[in-house]
């Protein structure tokens, strides 16, 4: 849970609120609650954001708030192609003593989404639960890749579901050919592997099957910030909404978090994620629906 | 139709037949018999090529060989991702003479496709037909764009169809979001237009209706030479095949040029497009549905 300074072509917000907690807690409490939310914030996270959070279902027993200390901080400028963007800012504030402590009331928590930190506190977080969540989900990045990547492919080992972007499926497995990479992630643990492309759609792949999920082409992508995280959030909200954890109802997941997404980068930050209602979200799963569905008699 | 030398990270051909004209009637004889040919070779275009291709009901009347002149030849190298390319050689040869002359044999044919050639001669084949095809569909590329664009509009308004990639979309209407783009590009003349994202497959718009066919992710792609004139050739297949040019119809025509085209890249050239039988172009087809379909229930 965080701050951001978002700068897009079409533009420019100074301050609001980010993070992929945030983003995710928000997409997944449509399908979901409670969500217990595990995240460290600072003085200035306004009271406003975290009444709107619990009013939504989303318990915060799990979120330290530092008295003396501001909360992360991010800001970035997306190029034109908005696939792009240059880092301008990353204030750690807060984040430099994060080290969660998941409350007793959380456990006996059945899916467990691990957001895109340090991997041993990610680490941390499993073992902290008693009991074995039915789904574990992690994302990751780049930068674990590069500086903790003993700790991530322990972690990796402990979880069922990997979400990362093509290049960090790329750099993970050494394998330029996804369909190579994602042969190789899953003999690191995870069984489910999905991987993540922007506005090129998102894969799912286990053992041999693959599920191809496309983004939905929009007139124009406002913010894709937090994008990845909202899927996350609606994936994750949707196996915990239907308790199947099947190859089945994963596609579905994958669909249902695409369709978050599609309204996260409709606005600047999670504005949209606030505004949409139920039938606004089933309105955006139909549009998925008729964009990739055809009959096909074969002759 | 062509001869092409191609250099991939995989391996290397020094002379091998190619041509949009050659790698669409191969994808096309799939569906339809005859294919009419409308094309130009030098005197070095291998009989057996010919002898093939007739075996497979390609009709090559309108196929004018030159007798002091050599085929059109391609050289290029891709880079390790693929969908980038270096052009080392390109030698007009015959092209410099081409001016398409439709035998009265082909008169009355219902589907139409024009290659990507100089806008005056698809201008030219169009004119010839003394009865206006069911369906017209061109490829083009920006290279006429930036060269012969009032042609370019002028066919624009005469075709049904028109098949172009992203970047040639952004150009031709000078909008970045290819949904506004395809808005644009409607506006100029063809009611359907297909945008083939290579690797991230294929989006039909028509009015307000958008599909979306991705590409099938494959261990490996081996050369990528012709998969749009692949694509383009079971496309117009399939509708010939059919005779139904609805937008239904238009889907499953996607899907089938895609499951052509992702053949075509499996091996060098149009190589892979002879071997393939109907039993795997069926399978093929039947990945396609796997890899998209979904069952959602709104709850």
């Amino acid at each position: 849970m965080a701050y951001d300074a978002i700068e897009t072509p079409f533009g420019k917000t100074d301050w609001i609120v980010g993070g992929a907690a945030t983003y995710a807690a928000y997409a997944a409490s449509n399908f979901i609650k409670p969500v217990n939310q595990v995240s460290i914030v600072g003085y200035d996270f306004a009271k406003e954001e975290m009444d709107e959070l619990k009013k939504r279902g989303v318990n915060l027993e799990g979120v330290e708030v530092v008295k003396d200390k501001k909360s992360f901080f991010w800001s970035g400028r997306y190029h034109l192609d908005m696939n792009t963007r240059d880092t301008l800012v990353t204030d750690l504030n807060v984040l430099t003593d994060f080290n969660p402590v998941i409350p007793d009331s959380y456990q006996g928590s059945e899916f467990l989404m691990l957001g895109n930190v340090l991997p041993s506190l990610q680490i941390s977080v499993v073992q902290q639960l008693k009991t074995r969540p039915k789904l574990i989900a992690m994302d990751t990045m780049n930068f674990w890749m590069d500086n903790a990547l003993d700790d991530l492919k322990r972690l990796l080992t402990m979880v069922d579901v990997l979400l990362v972007n093509d290049s960090e499926a790329r750099q993970l497995s050494g394998q330029f050919s996804l369909v190579k990479a994602a042969k190789e992630i899953q003999k690191m643990g995870p069984k489910y592997l999905v991987i993540k492309k922007g506005e090129h759609g998102a894969l799912l792949f286990h053992k041999d099957q693959v599920f191809f999920a496309p983004a939905l082409p929009l007139e124009e992508v406002f913010d894709p910030t937090g994008a990845g995280d909202t899927f996350a959030g609606g994936f994750i909200g949707h196996l915990a909404q239907t308790r199947d954890v099947s190859f089945e109802n994963m596609k579905t997941a994958i669909i249902v978090g695409s369709a978050m997404a599609s309204f996260c980068v409709e606005k600047f930050g999670p504005i949209r994620l606030k505004e949409i209602t139920k039938a606004d979200i089933d309105g955006r799963i139909r549009q998925f629906v008729d964009l990739v569905n055809f009959d096909i008699e074969l002759i």
